[in-house]
């Protein structure tokens, strides 16, 4: 945390867009799963500025070197003086000079605008702690691992387990929201009606000739990033068309990508062999359920769906009222063609996604004044399309002028960011983006994610999307279920409806065995093609009219229909509910949380960099360690009555009773994030250290376990504790 | 609970086998997930005795029924007079009385045995319950439904996420159990380690002519079952061949059942078409890794081999010592032939496991000593195989008498029998069954299953194994990593070690080109081979010694190799360690709760029978509901009140504003679990129900929360507020 801006500089707010999106729920083109359009390459004028000038720069030197040496070289074939061909020489030399000194400038400007080296060393020396310290594991490592997939080792998995358990503090319990439990594997047919089946693939090509497969967009990426990075004799022209792909990268169609990476002449990065054109893979891993064979099922892409097809039951149980929300923690599976990017992109994932349906003409919130108050980064389409940053805007502000769509959406963004800043994401580095035009599905009436920045770049960690009716109205129709609510009106509503009524004696008469399709087709007309046939028959009499169950056109005569608008008494509405969906990318949330917390500080002796996760308490694996500062039994048996108090008191915590230096065990519980350690160093009282600023206060032994309960619940903060308790100051406590 | 007895006849805990086991851990022979040995059956005399001798006197009174019928025609024939003939049918017809008397006391012999009415009564009762309140939905329901998969709707959901941080409480945080959370996506390669691939089948036939497949045993178990229940008329002599094939059916190979299946003339239950012959279908489900199609992957049938393949790093984080335990809650997935009997035998289901490593040397636990004095029912293998009943054994006699292998067997079992009489399973209706020897894997030192009595039989709902060394050891095989643990003598010892020393010289002027498979055969003896090679070459000088790698005998003489037994100092001991594992089919377990929970009780008006589910408020899904006697604003604000405090305790509640009788609000909320509910009736203070007494107290407005959150998280029992709270008696309480 401290030591980020030592590794980070300070300019990568708008970086090169190192992060691949993973739309956590997909919009018509991004269910896809593809990458982000690189707005902030795009869109960074200040540092595009000084390095399209010193590439335009270097190109002049370079000729100017080739015009002197060419000089040099006809002075001497004219056997010039010595004297005159030392001077051209010695220019040439002062040119070479100045190119070198550009190119350096050059290699300076691109990799303090890319910041890649700070960033990479920073989270490697994030990952080894994590590695080290088994938070996370690759997965079945003894058998050579599998891409993309992870364990989460102890202390992980309690991260894990107290991020999900402060989400359903926060949300489910919170908004009494109903929580459901669905399964992972899931039949074809509730995923051919979400448009997963169809459509939820990235491009690929293969190696054609050992068939390795790789993501087109990856290669093409590579391509641009490594030559705007390395190439530094590009023309400013070339470097300009290169940001241009990377920007338009997610736009492209499989012909548009082929088409690039055929005239770039990319090929098989680790053979060099020649590339398949790009298609479709579909990122669903797929199984057959049942012994026949003949269920065709997948693993859910996202826990959406299973909350769909439960509105039915969900509403019910709700008493037919809404707003209400359901919400789902599990996991989600996405074989991805080639996972890069560590904990970021991986082929099973946790989610935890809400589902909060409301009424399309009332997306009010009765708590919206909750949050209205917020104020927080926020980075709507307007500044994106314009090249600006994010900037702070209060919530009510932003609701109130339209930047966010509805109140309710507003709440929403305003608990996920009280969410992830209570968790410990730095709100500094914490920022809301509304999708462009281009990203949003076309029946989406909003969205915006909260992205997190990291190593990787600004990483989306939730979505937030109002769907409208979209989800509910794809499962009725594929389903022939109605998913729908009713609103019961106090009294009956008066409403004017279309009445066509065809006579059908006369359409007998004229057409027949067809009478039947010309009825229904009459009958089948919206309000404005009936009026303009009803406009028509009065003024003509007789008009062409298509009747598609036939085929052709039959002629219609005036005394054939009566067309008209009557009152008629309504009891309820009927509709479908919109759907606004908060999803979160646990595992992504964590990884950030990790890199936000994340510091390094020097040892006592000043020999060596110490490594801290500053977690807060909600966060940490471990809440408490427990040490007898020296191996003694007496101290290790009160030791082992305060883990015992502990434990009643339901907080984790670790006892160690070896022998090595209390410093050293410290530094080993920073390490896990473990915000309180008690040392027993009489049999009286003992020390209380809190982690980061390391200070220590004396405790009665009986007191210790309740004092850290306290303060590890969040029910007395550490200042409060430290003014109450006498402070220990010893100078072995951090050797 | 208090009207199980009503459903189910008190004689049903020998009643026939209803259940199938699904052996949570597989041993050699039950990784074919299949039906345990119906030793209930068999081995109840006292129940079959009188079956016996009514199928018996029922065929004798057949046999004089047809006899007296022949005689009567007889009559009839010979002009007989007819008050003889008169006579003879006065007699038939009462023979005719008898036996349909006996047929009426064998039908209730087997409907008494089989308890089947009674018990299928009350499992409708509970599910009726279940599904109208959303414990659980039959996934994709709109879409028709998949057999095997269901979803956890809100309560059901709640009540889950309960048990699981229960369990996390009581094992992991209480045992500082090493917690790991793996995918559920697993290459191949692992589960041909541990046996799946090859081993993890069930034996299925297929209708011949519509492909619909079966489980061979449950056709021939279905097939036994309706014989012996509906057919009156088979002989005592076929009834006990019927039995006997029922308590085989585990033990059956494939051809065998295919025998049984034809000479029983067992076809298609759904058309009546003939059966393939029986073949094993692997019961994972299977999918791809990676675009590629070339890494076959599975989900994982059990959680266990994520922490197996884990073993060095957890060791290594654990300080290299032990014992300790790694755990591991997620998804598992079996891919069942044809699901039944609902929520217990599914196609996804969470387990909860845990790997307890332990030097196989020293099996003791240091905290025996407190699950020591626990009694309970146990069924140890020789009562079942002698017919008799489990009965309570105290824990430290179990281990004391070698009932139960070892100390932390036993201990895993005390604090497992703690675990599900906590959650409220009866501890009546709960046994520890230990495996019979034909139950269990070779390898295994001994296995007892945690069974609860449902209205399906006795299920097993956890498994406690002592596996040995087996999984570690066939993973080190597999992976070629070692997965062992180091014990460092505190001083080096003496040990004496087989020294086996080929004289190359010798070897190689004997067998040239082949010294190098000769020496290596050599070095290659065990300790009793080597010395028995010894003693042949000491007396005979020359011995025929077979050579592997050359597929035939070689003749080795006296001087070509040295045998003998050398002293060495050791400085460690390298081991496999064994394993413990507890295994939790958490689904399994919250069935049988609801089941164990369930009882109705008469309405008011005594007009209907109201549900109520007794959880424990550990358990119960919503702990709390807040109402306002009348629909009245400032009952209404002050409901709202209580509601905010009890979300800032955490306390998950209900709060109803409806206008409903407030009798059938808490009938509503009885259904549902809910231990409490506080009913807004003045401004000033407010009433507090307990669920099972519907006793209430009547407290401070201000308290009301607090109280609450006292008796919900166990600080103070109900029985402790009655005494402190004045009682609060209302006529309309119970409307």
């Amino acid at each position: 945390m401290r030591t980020l801006s030592a590794f980070i500089s300070s300019s990568t707010s708008f970086g090169p867009c190192f992060f691949h999106r993973l739309t956590l729920r997909h919009s018509h083109k991004t269910l896809t799963s593809s990458l982000a359009p690189c707005f902030r390459r795009q869109f960074t004028p200040t540092m595009a500025a000084p390095e399209d000038s010193l590439r335009k720069a270097l190109a002049d030197k370079q000729s100017e070197v080739e015009n002197q040496g060419n000089q040099v070289r006809s002075l001497k074939a004219g056997k010039a003086a010595k004297s005159e061909i030392d001077a051209a020489i010695e220019a040439l030399n002062a040119l070479k000079l100045q190119k070198a000194s550009i190119e350096k400038d050059l290699q300076a400007t691109l990799s303090s605008a890319d910041g890649s080296v700070n960033r990479e060393a920073f989270r490697q020396a994030v990952s080894n702690t994590l590695e080290r310290r088994l938070f996370y594991i690759k997965s079945f490592n003894i058998y050579g691992g599998v891409a993309g997939l992870y364990d989460y080792g102890p202390p992980g998995c309690a991260v894990k387990s107290n991020v999900l358990a402060f989400w359903r503090q926060h949300f489910v319990l919170e908004e009494n929201m109903l929580e459901v439990d669905c399964p992972c594997v899931t039949p074809e047919v509730v995923l051919k009606a979400s448009g997963h089946v169809e459509k939820f693939t990235d491009l690929m090509v293969k190696d054609e000739e050992t068939g390795t497969c790789y993501r087109a967009d990856h290669l093409l990426k590579d391509f641009c990033n490594d030559k705007l990075q390395k190439d530094l004799n590009i023309a400013a022209e070339k470097a300009k068309e290169l940001k241009h792909v990377l920007a338009m990268l997610d736009d492209f169609s499989a012909e548009e990508l082929g088409a690039k990476i055929k005239e770039y002449g990319i090929v098989s990065p680790d053979t060099k062999n020649p590339l398949s054109d790009p298609y479709p893979f579909n990122l669903m891993f797929q199984t057959s359920i049942g012994p026949s064979g003949l269920i065709p099922g997948y693993l859910r892409p996202e826990t959406a769906q299973g909350i769909f097809v439960n509105f039915k039951d969900l509403y019910y149980y709700n008493g037919n009222k809404l707003p209400f929300a359901a919400a789902q923690i599990g996991q989600a599976f996405r074989n991805e063609i080639s996972p890069r990017q560590g904990l970021l992109r991986v082929r099973e994932f946790t989610l935890a996604e809400i589902e909060h349906f409301v009424d399309p003409e009332d997306k009010s919130h009765p708590k919206f004044s909750e949050v209205a108050e917020l104020e927080f980064l926020m980075f709507p389409r307007e500044l994106q399309t314009s090249g600006k940053s994010a900037k702070a805007i209060r919530l009510d502000e932003a609701v109130a002028k339209g930047i966010v769509n509805n109140q309710t959406l507003g709440y929403f963004i305003g608990r996920v960011y009280l969410f992830l800043t209570r968790l410990g994401i730095d709100k500094k580095r914490l920022r809301f983006r509304q999708h462009l035009a281009n990203e949003m599905a076309h029946y989406a009436a909003d969205c915006w994610d909260a992205e997190i920045e990291s190593s990787y770049g600004w990483i989306e960690c939730v979505g937030i999307a109002d769907r409208s009716a979209y989800d509910l109205r794809a499962h009725s129709e594929k389903s022939g279920e109605a998913l729908v609510a009713h609103e019961k009106f106090p009294e009956p509503r008066e409403v004017e409806v279309l009445v066509i009524s065809p006579v059908k004696k006369e359409i007998g008469l004229a057409f027949k065995g067809s009478q039947k399709n010309v009825v229904e087709a009459l009958e089948s007309m919206k309000e404005k093609e009936a009026f303009a046939l009803k406009a028509d028959l009065e003024s003509k009499g007789e008009v062409d009219f298509y009747v598609c169950t036939l085929g052709k056109n039959v002629s219609i005569k005036k005394n054939m229909v009566k067309i008209s608008k009557e009152k008629k008494k309504e009891h309820q509405r009927v509709f479908t509910p919109s759907v606004i969906e908060p999803s979160f990318g646990i595992g992504r949330i964590i990884y950030c949380l990790y890199e936000h917390s994340y510091y390094t500080r020097a040892s006592k002796a000043g020999n060596e960099q110490l490594n801290v996760f500053a977690f807060p308490s909600i966060v940490a694996p471990i809440k408490c360690t427990v040490f007898p500062l020296v191996q003694n039994q007496k101290y290790e048996d009160i030791a082992k009555d305060i883990s015992k108090s502990l434990t009643v008191a339901g907080i984790s915590h670790k006892i160690d009773i070896t022998g090595t230096s209390i410093g050293k065990r410290y530094a080993r519980t920073d390490e896990l994030g473990v915000p309180f350690a008690i040392t027993v160093d009489t049999t009286s009282s003992v020390t209380i250290r809190e982690r980061d600023s390391k200070d220590q206060i004396r405790v009665d032994v009986k007191e210790a376990a309740s004092v850290v309960k306290e303060v590890t619940e969040g029910l007395r903060s550490w200042a409060d504790v430290w003014a109450a308790f006498p402070h220990h100051s010893s100078a072995s406590a951090d050797e």
